[in-house]
């Protein structure tokens, strides 16, 4: 159950994807608004296409099992230079230029988050993990002097080895982590105004999603497939004490009358 | 002067280069050694061939001005990507596996190593950058917080671009800033067992070398000429209060009768 958290600080987690990341004009916006945010933030980023092209032009095919893509040792050396490097180096540069006192991490600094190499039964899917314990005092350490954390979608096993790990999980699991500490706003950003009555209608945007509206509209089978594993981890992470989750454009973030969805319990 | 430094504590801070980061068996031990080494600690790495290598498999052509490396944009991104990607979360990752509780940084990172971009009367050097300013509050929290630091050779330089720097300089102006509250021991780690009477003889390492006996060796020309910037570089980061500087191979963290040079005031 969620506590009143009258008392707690306030802490915003948002995650960004690849539409923001490939387009230099809505990065430049993003960072410029995310840096203008009040109160304690954090960054989670994907990737963007830049992984991909980089491991095309040095000639590595993407392996692919059962529509899965599989992170192999040449590719988590493609992404550990692009995300860890690249990506987030550019955005904590630019965010300090913004005025604000980021700090770029992967999971293995500080053992911030900590991951179990996946284990499918049929499926190998190489280096990839899933988020077992975030250091969630280290973390809080890290907010209370000042300094904005940038994640990166890379972890780590605790024995040595790096982890490709999906960056809407991070987001999610950093949100149910500091819950303990904070009161948390966890966004997603992405190329919608929000989740769409109709999928093809931007101007169709549910203002709110609570428990009994979100049974209503998946028996009705008026939310889209794609959409149904976000709200049931959305509903996950409220279960275990994330205050509120919004998902929908960034625009939100700068424009107070911009539409986007609410979830809430 | 130095001051008697009696009541403060110590930090060592080490510098690594391509001898060890391109040999998965030197890396490994060292990192052991490292890891095993008492009070706080800061690693500096250099980029070994990686970044000349990736660059190659991209069909980047190494520019080269009056025989100086030139960091165009394409490069800096490569170096970006393996420097603060690649080797330094390996070898955050790497540590964590060790024991210690390491994180990675560029100068980007905590604003801690401010830099300007190089502006030479003659050479455009590109994205390269000169030390400016170390965020010694930052970095002396960390370290007091149990942080084990780990940069790489990228700095920033606060306006949202990236530098590529030199990493003896790094460790040298993160020893003299740090000198201010610790005291600091600074261990340039290469391929020798130390500053050699004799280039060609690896058993004529000069155990001691103190401004006196310098100016006698630099006037009978027994110290061959790479060394020269090297030894004044040391002497100018002690007389700005670091207390001590080693130079040699790794292997004198490990093996205490292993020989090396110490340079001191």
């Amino acid at each position: 159950m969620v506590e009143n958290n009258i008392d707690k600080e306030f802490v915003t987690i948002i995650k960004i994807g690849g539409n923001i990341i490939d387009n230099p004009a809505e990065l430049a916006s993003f960072l410029a608004d995310f840096a203008a945010l009040e109160g304690k933030t954090i960054l989670v980023h994907g990737g963007g296409k830049s992984a991909t092209k980089l491991a095309q032009s040095m000639g590595l095919a993407p392996q692919m099992i059962e529509g899965r893509r599989i992170t192999d040792a040449p590719m988590l050396e493609v992404v550990v230079g692009v995300y860890a490097g690249q990506i987030n180096k550019e955005i904590v540069a630019r965010l300090q230029a913004n005025g604000l006192n980021a700090m770029g991490f992967s999971g293995a600094d500080g053992n911030l988050i900590l991951s179990d190499k996946r284990n499918h039964a049929t499926i190998d899917y190489g280096f990839v993990g899933d988020v077992k314990k975030v250091n969630t005092n280290l973390l809080a350490s890290l907010l209370d002097n000042g300094i904005t954390p940038v994640f990166c979608a890379i972890t780590h096993d605790g024995k040595g080895q790096l982890l490709n790990t999906n960056a809407d999980t991070i987001a999610s699991e950093l949100a149910i982590a500091l819950s303990a500490i904070y009161d948390v706003t966890l966004i997603y950003c992405f190329e919608k105004p929000g989740v769409l009555f109709d999928a093809e209608d931007d101007n169709s945007v549910i203002e709110a999603i609570h428990p009994d509206l979100y049974s209503k509209l998946k028996a009705e089978q008026a939310i889209h497939s794609g959409m149904i594993p976000k709200l049931d981890n959305c509903f996950n992470s409220l279960s275990k004490g994330v205050q509120q989750i919004r998902i929908g454009h960034h625009r939100m973030l700068q424009n107070k009358r911009a539409t986007y969805t609410t979830i809430t319990l």
